[in-house]
């Protein structure tokens, strides 16, 4: 069985819809938007990701007869039906008419950022929600977990998690989302063929012990697969691997191939790669790589490198697919704007947290990045486009005693289009493409933004205007005089 | 576009099913077996699931035509073809012919168990090997979450994760591990629809929001869902809103109508549940549920009722879905033996770790458990069905001076076959069933095994002649003497 793309939601999405509907509040306009209010993994960014599975949700959004037929037969607790047939035939009917904006995909974003934002009637807004949300939450995630692996390597990183990522969709969105963050290629074959990415792979331990020795296995792999040749050293011994891949190597030459490589598994990546370098050299084999792989990320990979590992390629799967040390964006989508259908102005809304700092913006958000002279990142502006900026100074949002002046900079938009009036606008951009933009915004961010330990933040702030309408609406809800 | 089954793989899988083609090691009969080293989340158990999948595996297991003339396009390198014409047409002709035997889903299941077992053609051993491992180690971890959150609850937990779940497929098999697991619903509509799953849910915070007030929010909400109608309390301030669903509870009892309750999804759970159960019972409403939500795993509820929160039903999402505190369950898939096609017997097979503990198990494996008069697991043997065990003793893999005799239990065959010979013979089971069964299956093991705490080891042992056929494989393969 199949099940469309606006099944992929939560069932109080559906119930909240059959609310509006019959209130009537479904004339009712909204803005959304969708933000993250800490970087993962204590870094100093993260990578916009998933806004083309963002596009297909909104293209291809309708619910079949079948699942509506499916969603008569659900029952409330009293065993009453859920949902009341004109309601179904609504949403039946719907197609939507939202207009859509994000952050292109590969974009360096800061949290409470405003990365998606949504406007539309209110329950067309709902039904989308729990896709967005699920979508681009676990694609950020891992986009982001990617580029900090790419930046501690400094070389080829090669993406094969899909036996311990999260089922086979989570396998080929985490090969996509880790190819966009900057891996040179995924090992996941559904994934290469659904977004066109690099694919890569030679053979396992399983091969090796399907043979009655490793050099046999070795000579035998070597022998159909020559110039797609890396060899597994450390099923039994990896020294002895060594010495028998460097046997296939010195055979291959013979016949005018060479060995591409050879990849350590397990044991000491550090000692046993700069053993393995020696030993290659020594013969004459300075051209064989080494690939390593065993559970890494973006702290022991570093480490390795710290410790002289004689390493040219990576190979990352478990840690990078599962985001293993935070395996969660808690991204949000908030209401921050709604206006009855009869009118043209909109009313701006605020959550109120307890603690001001989770209070949400209110307005039209919109987001603006400055550059200094030389390219780099000096501040992001969030804004109200109903109350157009009259200057460059940001606010801090937690903080409004800390500002910055961003005057000078050369500025642009962040948000671009993906659909009007439920129709797509946007031009596709393939993974391949939205990673050399990663490379270019990361290039855009310093390096004290950038580092593992401590990266200083980066000034994410509100236009005076938009502080001003955030402060009066908080000191509203709290029922201040003043 | 949509892919295949056959190509949610990793592509070595590929690249060494050419190599076992070209080579005629095709014709090779081989065993693997899938087990994992430690119980998840530092627990005394895990829970079998994801069974169903491997099953819809095999039976859709095909490449399409355009897959196969996608593969064809694939580079080396060296930019020659990467797979050859006659192999590719192999695959296209290929059926599987597999035997597949697994333990039930639901099935409490330990460290270094064959939780599942596959024999048959080597290639087409490999090509299932990271489709299976990628759906039962992240139903199997998911599952057993699930049952500890439950075992914590003690009272109906409802699955809502979607939106931080990895991706949509992650989605609905969390959704689906999580009901086998224990949960009473899920909020995935896609998942229900699929798996025939119970769905709640009701409204969110911006119901509130969308509203000029919290009243009349919860009026409305009432007004349109009185049957399916749980009022979400803390937009604003939680109090406040016990005392707005409060009133909205006295009025709908004017019209006939219950509240089912409210739900706090912020703030101190305990101290809040405490003092809204106190507001509702003085009001008469000792009807009204509370159910609470917010980042809650099986520590803190646990932690809750131990400060004696007044919690009647628990919502968890973000800690179940992405099974937080251990993202990834390592399970492997080990060739265990092989045989040429022109033999009947089989040659055991071992892969020998620096750390002998790692060392796999070598034969046909299957999996013998054995209970008390009681009905309580005492112990579960692992043995090579080539070599029928003579008695009920089991010794400790890493260990061998620790042994258990079982005998006087009752024993059962834990392993049930899915396929023979490429046809699925298996029982179907829809996850409702399942979930008995694991409800069943924890009963049957000692509280000691069960605990958060460090929990008792259960026993899981090898039968003597799978002990002296490993212990000589090891000798063998480390070149000793004796």
């Amino acid at each position: 069985m199949m099940v469309s793309q606006a099944l992929n939601t939560d069932l109080y999405q559906l119930t909240m819809a059959q609310a509006y509907f019959k209130t009537g509040l479904i004339s009712e306009d909204a803005c959304f938007y969708m933000h993250f209010r800490e970087n993962p993994f204590k870094g100093g960014y993260a990578i916009a990701c998933g806004m083309a599975q963002l596009v297909d949700l909104i293209a291809d959004f309708a619910f079949t007869s079948e699942e509506l037929s499916w969603l008569a037969t659900l029952t409330t607790p009293a065993d009453t039906p859920l949902f009341e047939q004109d309601f179904l035939d609504a949403l039946g009917a719907l197609s939507l008419t939202l207009d859509v904006d994000a952050v292109p995909e590969g974009t360096v974003i800061f949290p409470y950022e405003p990365i998606i934002r949504v406007i539309g009637p209110i329950m067309q807004c709902q039904l989308i929600e729990t896709a967005l949300l699920n979508q681009v939450n676990y694609q950020i995630l891992i986009a982001t977990k990617a580029a900090r692996v790419c930046q501690a390597a400094e070389g080829p990183v090669a993406e094969f998690g899909l036996r311990r990522a999260p089922g086979p969709a989570g396998g080929i969105y985490a090969s996509r989302a880790a190819i966009i963050g900057g891996c040179s290629s995924t090992s996941d074959v559904a994934a290469g063929r659904l977004f066109d990415l690099p694919v890569s792979g030679t053979h396992a331990h399983s091969w090796v012990m399907a043979h009655p020795d490793e050099l046999t296995a070795f000579r035998a792999f070597a022998e159909v697969s020559p110039e797609n040749c890396v060899l597994l050293v450390d099923t039994y011994d990896t020294i002895a691997g060594v010495r028998n891949a460097m046997t296939v190597a010195h055979e291959m030459e013979s016949r005018g191939q060479r060995l591409s490589g050879i990849r350590i598994d397990s044991g000491d990546l550090a000692w046993l790669s700069i053993q393995a370098r020696g030993l290659l050299d020594a013969a004459g084999l300075e051209y064989v790589q080494i690939i390593a792989s065993n559970d890494l990320d973006e702290q022991t990979i570093a480490s390795l490198r710290e410790q002289g590992a004689r390493i040219d390629a990576w190979g990352v799967g478990t840690k990078l697919v599962t985001a293993y040390d935070q395996p969660a964006l808690p991204g949000v989508y908030k209401l921050s704007a709604t206006r009855a259908c009869t009118e043209r102005a909109w009313q701006p809304h605020i959550k109120v947290s307890e603690q001001s700092r989770k209070s949400t913006f209110p307005g039209i958000l919109s987001l603006r990045r400055y550059f200094d002279a030389d390219g780099i990142m000096i501040g992001d502006m969030v804004y109200d486009q109903e109350l157009p900026p009259t200057d460059d100074l940001i606010i801090d949002p937690h903080d409004d005693l800390r500002r910055k002046d961003l005057s000078g900079g050369r500025a642009i938009n962040l948000l671009e289009p993906l659909a009007r009036n439920g129709v797509i606008v946007w031009q596709s951009v393939s993974a391949r493409e939205a990673q050399t933009h990663t490379r270019t915004s990361l290039g855009q961010l310093h390096l004290s933004n950038r580092r593992f330990l401590n990266p200083h933040s980066y000034p994410v702030g509100l236009d005076a205007q938009l502080h001003e309408q955030r402060d009066r609406l908080i000191r509203k809800a709290r029922g201040f005089k003043v």
